[in-house]
């Protein structure tokens, strides 16, 4: 039993309000306390992100990390994902206040009171966050909320090439230009999102980077002329939304470009998504390449760029009853994560290793700091019992 | 040795530039390689962060987290440090990329390569930073860092009593106006650097807040506004630096706090330095509580706030020979950590826990999260090798 007040978490569960309502422990997905003048809200590992701010509208507080629409804080939790906000807001791990977790051992364990700052002991908050339910089962989580900025502009901005983009935008970055978000999509995504048909307009199938300006109306008016000053000798056109449903619009291609490249699929098709990451002086070569990568396999992917952190996915369509596709796909997802390696980043950014990208995590960190991960769950789950076979094996 | 390529980190200490110079092996305080188009640098634990930040002026980045000026970035891995930017740029935490650590077994691990962003395993870079050196010895950090804002302006506000003060400051942190720094010093410590004479004006003996505001000019220009109007209702006065100097002179006497408070002791005297934090709605209470108890309990000490995190110190000046003195500063700091607690905060924001506050972990996150971390120690050092007698004991 959690061994000091403030969140005695099972008990919470059993108790009002939820005493008696079976259905609603079962689900796991309510709001159990919301803090306003904290700025922070505890929560139950199935609640969706989207959902949960749809409940914290009133307050004017949101939580921004933002991911896939339908992923939930628990999941979120377990790959210390991220999403479009991140390159402002940051991740997952930064979010977390504390976390309840039943170990292997059936204690139930709280690694934090409820202070936005500390420094008392072990961070297991972080060790938690991104270990992919290998280490407990989290079943509370207090999370960190912002105040809606004031004012929100949209930018969306096409390229003649890639490396003329990923080139801009590592501009932008290195004059620390305050951007809330800046994505990248490539000419075959833009071409997607158009034969799909999910968003309102034709998109001209180019390079194109999104832009979301946020925070006070002078700070969006000074961060939308340095943009344009920034990557004006690279950009073809600059197209800034008037109002919040032109934004919308702009912004529902960005949105749409996993749903759309699902849409094109037929009945054996599936989308393949990968994600690397590397420094940012890397970022045009490896998108560059990884671009020529897919057109000499053949493989038909989009690729779409998280560009303000260094991170960028693959969705990748394919036929999975065809084999030798099959093995175009693995051999692109492969060379992506090697070219990354190579220049010292990252096999994943947010989604994880799980079960497929083992290998290339002790590639990437070799063997000695995986196995430290290893005595670490060892010491937690002597039995193997926590969610086995992700992250590494119990032998390499 | 390290496994991987980009990090062989001994190796390099020895190798060129420093082949056959011992002494700088020995100082362990160099700058081992600066990336600039990936804003991320390769230190040794002994650089200095401000000496650090002169080697960097040049290229027109900085390192953000700024603790008391002596501070070496080993020992602010160590316990997760913060300082005045926090508010904004967040701890050290935030700051690490990767750490080469020397295991109590002799084996050297790389936590992670160089991305800004990962999802790739465990979080062990977040694992040792704030371990206070008790799960192996840092040997080499690799830092990001940020481009300097293009514009800073400082300004000093007073208030009649320090109940307005924290008020005012809540308000601001629920307001998210865009702040990079947020400093309290009551009346004591404002007579303090008054009667140290360290910094070239007399101020007002009143509770005051100091203030960064950073960034385009017509962001710093909007919080400036902003930040007038909701300190409005509980302020004196108000004053803003006009040029550069002016901010230094203003800023000084901040910088000059804990100075200030040793240079008014004598032979016996020590000041004791403590912090705590708490959630943002339990600032002003545990601030107005905390200086009653000091009143009451007749010890001289300052009370000094990174009010920005819910964070702040108490410096408390004693004779170091009077043992019921000592008694009375004891029950003093007691105090201030059962009230943090109480309000579901931690008994240290950023000085870490040692030698003297393992009581108070046990109290803040009660024995199985302790035990945890007790768990996640003995599995990297079954022998207890490591700074022994820190954060926790071998048994409690």
């Amino acid at each position: 039993m959690n061994p000091y007040s403030g969140g005695s978490s099972l008990e919470a569960n059993f108790a009002a309000p939820y005493g008696g309502v079976t259905i609603d422990f079962m689900a796991m997905d309510q709001v159990i306390a919301l803090h306003e003048e904290d700025m922070d809200v505890v929560v139950q590992p199935s609640i969706q992100w989207q959902e949960l701010n749809q409940k914290l509208e009133h307050t004017n507080l949101f939580f921004p990390v933002d991911p896939g629409p339908s992923a939930k804080i628990g999941g979120m939790v377990g790959t210390n994902c991220s999403g479009t906000n991140a390159m402002h807001y940051g991740t997952m791990k930064d979010w977390v206040i504390n976390l309840t977790v039943v170990l292997a051992d059936g204690r139930i364990i709280k690694t934090r009171r409820r202070p936005r700052k500390t420094s008392a002991g072990y961070n297991l908050t972080g060790l938690f966050v991104g270990s992919e339910g290998t280490l407990g089962l989290v079943t509370e989580i207090t999370l960190k909320l912002s105040p809606i900025p004031e004012n929100t502009r949209v930018g969306v901005v096409t390229f003649s090439d890639i490396g003329k983009a990923a080139t801009a935008a590592s501009k932008m970055i290195r004059r620390g230009i305050p951007v809330q978000c800046m994505e990248l999509m490539d000419d075959v995504q833009m071409s997607v999102v158009n034969r799909a048909g999910g968003t309102s307009r034709v998109w001209k199938e180019l390079p194109t980077l999104f832009f979301k300006f946020s925070g006070t109306k002078g700070q969006v008016a000074d961060s939308i002329n340095q943009t344009k000053e920034t990557i004006q000798p690279f950009a073809d056109t600059f197209e800034f939304a008037k109002d919040d449903d032109e934004a919308h619009m702009l912004w529902s291609a960005r949105k749409e470009a996993l749903w759309s490249m699902i849409a094109l699929g037929d009945e054996g098709s599936s989308v393949w998504t990968t994600d690397v990451a590397v420094p940012i002086s890397s970022l045009r070569e490896i998108i560059e390449t990884s671009k020529k990568d897919i057109d000499d396999l053949g493989v038909f992917a989009g690729v779409i760029g998280h560009i303000g952190d260094g991170n960028f996915h693959g969705f990748i369509l394919h036929n999975r009853n065809d084999p030798e596709e099959q093995k175009r796909v693995e051999q692109c997802v492969h060379n992506m994560v090697e070219r990354a390696l190579e220049m010292d980043g990252s096999c994943t950014g947010e989604h994880g290793i799980g079960m497929g990208k083992k290998d290339f995590l002790l590639r990437e960190l070799g063997y000695d700091t995986v196995d430290v991960m290893r005595n670490l769950k060892l010491a937690l789950d002597p039995h193997w019992l926590m969610n086995p076979g992700k992250i590494f094996d119990f032998k390499n």
